[in-house]
């Protein structure tokens, strides 16, 4: 059994904190311009609702939830939600769209970070909530079929229940969408050992911007019949096509699981210590979660949780290990002491038991929503490579001396050289946001890091993505979305600033 | 340390079988025409020769080891292999071709079993040899970049002295380089342990057709900006571009290995033990090969190699197992002890010294071999799902009893549904041929399995492209070749058959 972050996306939800952000995102994007979609009219209404009768055509006041993203920091103005069953359906839909010239915003679960999942302004809505039926699951493969709409957690549910596990784990675990996961490219906390999306995914089904159903759902490990067209749609983020169907391949559910919290003196004694574990237990490595000093006080302080060792020190380790077999309960002991002796960790607290487990993770869990406990919580979710994982926070504290700041924290994935960078402070200032920005932006590119780790570009990040991306590359993806959808109906104003795709 | 195939290839081209082999392939492709390409003229040679310096601008004699594929099945009529030593020089010839309308033929290690690495007509050759070092390795993240021209053994001995290992290996792997293996998404022996290359090749620099230089050289494990364009180049078969560089994961040693060998009664009690093994060591697996009887009657009476365990069985298994811990070496013994009572499996030995791991590799590695000893094989490399993955064998073997056949045999990756279904006989026979083909293509589509698991298309199969890819997939490919390659000048005649490209 795994334990997983499963509570912070609610309190984000619920956070009153975010009550201004709405209005905070919309002054950000007074830019931009509707594209020369149609607007639609009394026969396209009729249309739609006849192929996918009452119950799933959408429209009033039910369609505000679809507008507004989980963070309600970005709303459209989508009048319109279309719910289709089927494959059939979708390419329908888009067979109208695409000859009558609608444009189209692509929706699974609705739990992105980045303004990806909502209309910018009234984009007909397509959600694939109503296609979520599991196909079929081969348990000498451990290829699990299904619709885009099945709901992560479900089809974790699912597999668990014949002796495997899907291959990667996130937060939003109880409301995102498997289609919406490849279509973000979603991380998570397995990467580590599991690998990402891209290595996962065997196969899917796409209906491409003019309604063509593109069958790539094979469920084979080893295909090399020309290009690989199914890695085009995962992380493209509902621009180049609606993800359908997916085959992915499940592995094995691990038998034993254990995880340490372990305390260190600085970052040169916690890259030791990884390189240690990584050596050790090389493929049953699951998590490797830092925390610094800032992140812990934050728990103890705002949420009440006890920290299980020594609350003095300058960073703090989560590791789980999983494994088939129980020898990493005894190696981890081992393992943990030589470390002790060595000096490179100071103190450290290990179990296998799932309440034990369950309390150390709730640490790591329960970060976010102690920032928040601040009042307002600027994020920003970054790979950098190891050596420089953590220099950019004492940076950013520099910067942010002067101004009033109640916390600034890094915390995250080092395993996989993912940061989350928070700064928290009472309330939402424009000042703190340009001391800020770009600067954390030129200054992942001058590490040769990525300015968007796991949420993608969605709409938030269009203006960021030259930091990751050169002139080149974004010409090569601008001829892309030209080549799946030349009328640029998929997903209009997301990953492109609007001036480049336009 | 893990044990491979290393000798398979180099019997295949000492093999004098092949003698005729030139002449078949040739007669088949009567039809290929010569696309409307400049033929390089006097200034063009001076310009290459300049660019690059004598030493790598090949004419002559020497020219002729680059038109001959490794089975020698294939012969090209170039008259000129430019060497370039960076990317910049790849990107100058690129520029010059591409504006003087000059078909390149992009040539890695040149092992590839499909005629896809050398060229068909004269087109240039661009041979990547010359660019082979290494550029960096990274103790802490495990991200090897360097050069595509560097040969894969050079690298798996590179890392293995850091401690790490190459995620994925081949039979060719004393000659193939990494550039090559990215570009025909090289499968091999550790597939179903770590995955794909599509999971493993973290980033790439690839020189486009027009000479632009791509670089999406990213050492990340996780960047969600943008399109994923590396994975357009990984399997495209140098349609797209030319791999330069890459950067790639790889995993820590392992540092206990064992392997077994096992008999078994029937293929129903192969796909039990699969499952049990599965479910018993999951990630520590790192081969499941089968072999037929077929197969070890070849390999003793050709090879004169003795089957370890009772030699009256139907089926064997080679099993792998590798781990950071010795659990394995115990377990595997309780898990064989119980699998001999449940008589899922009859007879099985098992070792963990490299001498005992090598000679039980050694049976498998012999198979190929053993079949040419016969005279000439017929070898189909496809994917079947493991239900299906034996039926095809009884089927063919039927459909060939009239006619004058020494062996059919089913041996291969079956932990991937990898299937290398081998047809032995004295000589090569048109009416053999069309009593497997396309019959055998047909069968593979009928399963929903892949007619190309991991050889690829290159010039000999494309005309069986279309048994495993739709035509609205074929469609969207060729979209993307007009869209990275609109003049078409990079390796022409490949993957697409004729009549669809031109």
């Amino acid at each position: 059994m795994i334990f997983t972050i499963s509570n912070i996306r609610k309190f984000y939800t619920q956070s009153v904190l975010f009550k201004n952000a709405i209005q905070l995102t919309k002054d950000r994007f007074t830019n931009l311009k509707r594209g020369s979609y149609a607007v639609l009219n009394a026969n396209d209404v009729d249309y739609f609702k006849k192929l996918l009768g009452d119950n799933n055509f959408i429209t009033g006041e039910e369609v505000k939830a679809y507008n507004e993203d989980w963070l309600k920091t970005v709303c459209g103005s989508s009048k319109y939600v279309l719910k289709p069953k089927t494959t059939e359906q979708v390419s329908e839909i888009l067979k109208y769209c695409y000859k009558h010239n609608i444009a189209v915003s692509i929706q699974g679960g609705n739990t992105g970070l980045v303004g990806g999942s909502v209309p910018v302004f009234d984009e007909v809505i397509l959600s694939t909530s109503a296609m979520n039926k599991i196909i079929s699951f081969n348990k000498l493969s451990g290829v699990l079929v299904c619709e885009a709409g099945c709901v992560l957690e479900n089809l974790m549910n699912y597999v668990q229940n014949k002796g495997f596990i899907m291959p990667f784990d996130l937060g939003a675990k109880g409301t995102c969408q498997i289609g919406g996961n490849l279509a973000t490219n979603a991380g998570g906390l397995r990467l580590i050992k599991y690998g990402s999306l891209q290595g996962s995914v065997l196969g899917l089904q796409a209906v491409l911007a003019d309604g063509q159903v593109l069958d790539c759902l094979s469920t084979l490990k080893k295909d090399n019949t020309g290009y690989h067209l199914k890695h085009m749609f995962i992380g493209s983020e509902g621009t180049l096509g609606v993800i359908t169907k997916v085959a992915i391949h499940c592995p094995n559910a691990p038998k034993f699981v254990n995880a340490a919290f372990i305390g260190l003196k600085s970052f040169d004694k916690v890259l030791s210590f990884f390189s240690l574990i990584r050596k050790e237990f090389g493929g049953s490595l699951s998590s490797f979660e830092l925390m610094d000093s800032v992140a812990i006080t934050s728990v103890q302080k705002n949420i009440g949780l006890k920290c299980p060792i020594d609350d003095n020190l300058e960073f703090y380790v989560l590791l789980e290990l999983s494994a088939d077999n129980n020898f990493i309960n005894t190696s981890i002991q081992e393992v943990l002491e030589q470390a002790l002796a060595e000096e490179i960790i100071v103190d450290a607290t290990v179990g296998d038991q799932p309440s034990v487990v369950q309390n150390i993770w709730k640490i790591r869990e329960n970060i976010p929503e102690s920032f928040l406990r601040y009042g307002y919580v600027y994020k920003y979710d970054i790979t950098l490579p190891h050596e420089l994982f953590y220099e950019i926070v004492p940076e950013i504290r520099k910067r942010l001396e002067i101004l009033d700041v109640k916390a600034v924290s890094g915390y995250g994935h080092l395993g996989d050289g993912n940061l989350h960078l928070n700064v928290a402070t009472n309330e939402h200032s424009d000042k703190i946001v340009s001391a800020i920005e770009p600067y954390v932006y030129e200054w992942t590119t001058k590490c040769k890091g990525s300015i968007s780790a796991e949420h993608g570009i969605g709409l938030l990040k269009t203006k960021y993505l030259k930091y990751s991306k050169s002139d080149i590359e974004v010409d090569l993806m601008k001829k892309l979305k030209n080549t799946f959808d030349p009328k640029k109906i998929l997903n209009p104003y997301k990953i492109f600033p609007q001036d480049d795709i336009n």
